[in-house]
């Protein structure tokens, strides 16, 4: 069910300087920045693997997910509050999400957040797992959008449909 | 320098659990069971791509890494006692940790917590970032073996040389 990691979501008081350090330290680059008014953050996607000539990774990229809240009343803003910067979350790509959603649910082992999916990042399909049923880990499931960027001449091809869907 | 998510570590009291949640709940298998005595955990990689037809994964995978302290005076159970069980780290694959520890020493903003390279899973070559330098984030950089388990085909093909090196 889950085919890979896509990304790490990463919890910051500034997402201005948790992007100059994620660039100047490791070089990655900005693939997309949004505010998710539902989810209550602004956020930046830093793609791990374009340009890598070194890099094995498929035509679909992991990513940095850098997160600052829109408020202290946002989940983002309390996870701030209780525990400081850090990881907030892990998110996996599916390749369909509505059908991992029925699985879990079938299976019963799992709360979901979401019943049915909404919108992710870059346009992707997202849903949450519930952590207390997962030994803590705030858990995503994401179907990337079909015209999600990739390695050059993968379908939707860099940063094409980025900010589609 | 990063090129992919390797994979996210995930603090538990029982490894046993845990492996039964993430195989039973994501269909997840078991590619290595290890005790890291220098890192006082008995730790298991579950693979996430391999089987996958629809996944579009390179040729190494992304693990979930599942860690349970050898005792409390570990860093894993220090975590456990303080946080509670949850995401503890991420690690990202580079093409050479030790290249990837100079150029990030020369560029002085993260400090190092191993100023060289040690044996991690899988006979990787790993080293760690220190987490204040980086929001919070402890952050591993994994060289993966050579003989490192990947898609059928690969350098290494499944599972050889996993307990190698």
């Amino acid at each position: 069910m889950l085919q890979r990691i896509d990304h790490v979501g990463i919890a910051c008081r500034s997402l201005e300087a948790a992007i100059e350090k994620y660039t100047s330290v490791f070089g990655l680059s900005v693939t997309s920045l949004e505010v998710n008014e539902e989810q209550g953050v602004k956020e930046a996607m830093l793609s791990l693997q374009p340009g890598q000539a070194e890099g094995p990774a498929g035509p679909f990229g992991s990513y940095v997910q850098l997160l600052e809240p829109l408020s202290e009343d946002t989940p983002v803003g309390k996870f701030l509050a209780r525990r400081g910067e850090g990881i907030h979350h892990i998110g996996y790509a599916v390749a369909n999400v509505t059908d991992a959603l029925a699985a879990i649910e079938a299976a019963g082992l799992v709360r979901l957040i979401d019943a049915r999916p909404r919108h992710g990042s870059l346009g992707a399909s997202i849903a949450f797992l519930h952590p207390a049923d997962l030994g803590g880990v705030l858990t995503e499931l994401v179907q990337p959008s079909a015209g999600s960027p990739g390695l050059p001449g993968s379908p939707g091809g860099p940063v094409a449909g980025a900010a589609s869907d």
